[in-house]
């Protein structure tokens, strides 16, 4: 069985964007254009799924999939995305690491089961 | 700058083991095995870095970095970690999801500096 917090995506190959960072300061709309990128990151052509958690101390990993390369770089170029990491450079983050990698091989468990 | 919670990579390509779970029922030495098994991965040949959350309600992300696929190969067949792989599957999680990319272009921020 599959909690809710699982992105479900299908037999690989596909892409995975891993988006380590660290909050600083207020809020300043933070939360809710977060909310916003997950609900339109999900509505862009070949988005797969996201799973996102973030701790108490700031620091947070979200992992977003996509079925190809192009998929991620049209969501890149989606203008209310990039108003949004603009402002994520200058007001949200700490530090932030990006990497996009693709997805050669996957399992689940622990019986294999979703 | 960097928090203590990043993990420290080289350029791509690289390799990432990202490895999202569900916790269910009691510790049952989960804690100390996973402190165990971190301790034990960054000593392995190959082993990048690693960085990890899990929320209250048990939903956790953990991904590892590793040079090549054969070191990830390679800590899968450690004894310790086979073991606690095995508990893992009986005893500590509901659901798991593992999947292993290739880390093909990374970009920090905000302003690209460690």
């Amino acid at each position: 069985m599959n909690g809710s917090n699982f992105a479900i995506t299908p037999e690989p190959p596909y892409f995975a964007v891993i988006f380590s960072s660290l909050r600083q300061g207020e809020d300043n709309d933070y939360g809710k254009t977060a909310d916003r990128m997950v609900e339109l990151a999900a509505e862009q052509p070949g988005f797969l799924g996201v799973e996102s958690l973030r701790g108490t101390d700031g620091f947070g990993i979200t992992v977003s999939y996509w079925e190809s390369e192009e998929a991620i770089k049209n969501w890149k170029r989606h203008a209310e995305h990039t108003a949004a990491r603009e402002r994520g450079r200058k007001e949200w983050y700490e530090h932030f690491e990006l990497r996009v990698a693709k997805v050669e091989r996957a399992y689940a468990g622990p019986r294999g089961d979703r």
